[in-house]
């Protein structure tokens, strides 16, 4: 089969792979139909992702058709169609049982980390039974493809760390493809406003779009200064960091309400200034979540409801034979006024 | 009336001063009984609380008796023995009406800060009907007086912000009054182990009295090994920062487990470091708090049933006459083996 590999030094490859075979009992192999590039993707290939090392396939986002079944695989059967969760999990340690299934100890993100990821014809995913979903009935399978990670994780690491609630001010830095998830997510729980920043014009009309009550350009004026004023000088109840730069997080802090929550979001690199001398008496809140995909049930059901579009944040589509200028184009996107990219295979 | 009164320049004096007036309806005149000195009142002369300035009169914690009160007042009578909240709050706000006293438009921390505070023979409480409590029946008034801000502060700023519940590891970094204050509250909630680090072996072995079950010597060997060593190198599910220096809390971030919080509990004067590399995806939170005194009403019934003794953090007790020597000895803590300082007036 032909598969995107990490090759090191920034650079990948499309190559030649024996397809994935059944390893453990609890194993799916699965024939990919779709899959997509995560800005995490990027990451591994700055160098960011130490646990990523060269010749891993790429990829942890995806919807398939099941090829094969493990002995102990009960939920999944060969032809079921299915979508495939950036987090695999056992769902019985200690961390699962508590819904933090991305840090259980024989899961969390290994797909296209530690193991052989979705960009390739065919992947293997281990403990499927909790690390697959059934496709629901119907649905755009390229819409799909975005409940791998970036919808789960705009609203669990953004919305629902941040507290958004009825009424809540909620501002968003970075309108990139999960800043925007946290957007779209974010008005399932009724904020009174959300204002969205970013440096990029282009993707400042998607967020307006998206339902964005409020646009800042951070390249232009003060976000500070603009949050201030839409909020009675209070500053937001959440504030949703989806950068991962220290500038980003920085900037959050200055952002918040006193009672209020900063939701990193962000990967990041380096470390940045705890304002503590400013916040230590704010009564606030600064969380920082690796996506669980605890929220995907729900997220199924509106999908499936028509609530959510999660095909809007589709941008490109490449066959999987042009992986090379998918990446490219991902990598400038606002040249290319690009959010997501989608990969048939 | 003499009154303990901040000089600027590190300096305090006791002077004597016009007894406090009535000025809204809503004041009381309290004749103090017993007062306590603060880590903040020493923050104050290291001059690291710009709204307080020379002339005023310090102190926010007090037990005395109602001596006058405004036409507003319809909670409190002259006579009443009653505990003064170091918060005073409106009750009518908007952050008040989400228990957030602290942040009160129209109060907050505002005692000993920006009006004049209890170190006195008589303070003008605002707001009053909010900002005391009736003493009940039968306690000791000397341990009281923990109550006014100790007791809550380590209460709601580290046991409830750092979520200690049944089963729950804990850290609590640093053995000064707050921290041991966590400490008793802890126990509230029946946490598995709590483990109490700091330098200053007098104060570990009160920790050890309290019932930490593991002390761990700063200063003598490293506290992220020891916590590693009994969390079966996980990290603890609440780590309270009871100290207030960026070191202490740059600590705190390499003792949370995965999934937990770190309470922050102390005054800070400037930032630290965040370590965000590390913990973006660790599904950890971070908190901040100035106290509220949302559970001064449930800590007056633990008192009054005998659960907690605050008095217990009595080290030293001065006429009112002597602060200066009271003062002298809380700043040479150590040196002492002081934690708290009973004023009777």
């Amino acid at each position: 089969m032909k598969a995107l590999v990490y090759k090191g030094n920034g650079q990948c490859a499309l190559e030649d792979r024996p397809i994935p075979q059944i390893q453990e009992p609890t194993d799916v192999v699965v024939k990919v139909v779709y899959t997509t590039i995560c800005g995490t993707d990027t990451h591994i290939l700055h160098g960011d992702v130490p646990t990523c090392t060269p010749g891993r396939i790429l990829g942890h986002e995806g919807v398939g058709i099941v090829h094969e079944t493990g002995s102990g695989v009960s939920s999944f059967k060969k032809g079921d169609r299915v979508l495939i969760n950036c987090i695999s999990s056992c769902a019985t340690c200690t961390y699962c049982r508590r819904g933090m299934y991305s840090h259980c100890v024989k899961g969390g993100w290994i797909l296209g980390n530690t193991i052989d990821g979705t960009q390739a014809e065919y992947v293997r995913i281990p403990l499927a039974d909790s690390g697959l979903h059934h496709a629901p009935q119907g649905v755009d399978e390229k819409g799909l493809v975005m409940l791998s990670d970036i919808f789960p994780t705009g609203l669990e690491c953004g919305v629902l760390n941040g507290k958004v609630q009825p009424g809540s001010t909620a501002a968003i830095v970075g309108a990139g493809p999960v800043g925007l998830a946290a957007l779209l997510t974010s008005k399932l729980y009724s904020p009174s406003i959300v204002i969205v920043i970013d440096k990029d014009p282009s993707r400042l009309q998607v967020a307006k779009k998206f339902g964005a009550d409020y646009i800042v350009n951070s390249g232009e004026s003060s976000p500070e200064e603009a949050v201030m004023k839409l909020t009675d000088n209070t500053g937001c109840d959440a504030v949703i960091e989806a950068v991962g730069i220290a500038a980003t997080l920085e900037l959050a802090q200055d952002l918040v309400a006193p009672g209020g929550t900063i939701a990193n979001v962000g990967v990041h690199g380096s470390s940045c200034s705890l304002k503590i001398e400013k916040l230590w008496s704010a009564n606030i809140s600064l969380t920082t979540r690796l996506v669980d995909t605890v929220t995907t049930p729900m997220l199924l059901k509106l999908f499936a409801a028509g609530s959510i579009r999660p095909a809007d944040l589709i941008t490109h589509e490449f066959p999987f034979s042009e992986m090379a200028n998918a990446y490219t184009t991902f990598k400038a996107a606002a040249e290319h006024e690009a959010l997501k990219m989608l990969i048939t295979m």
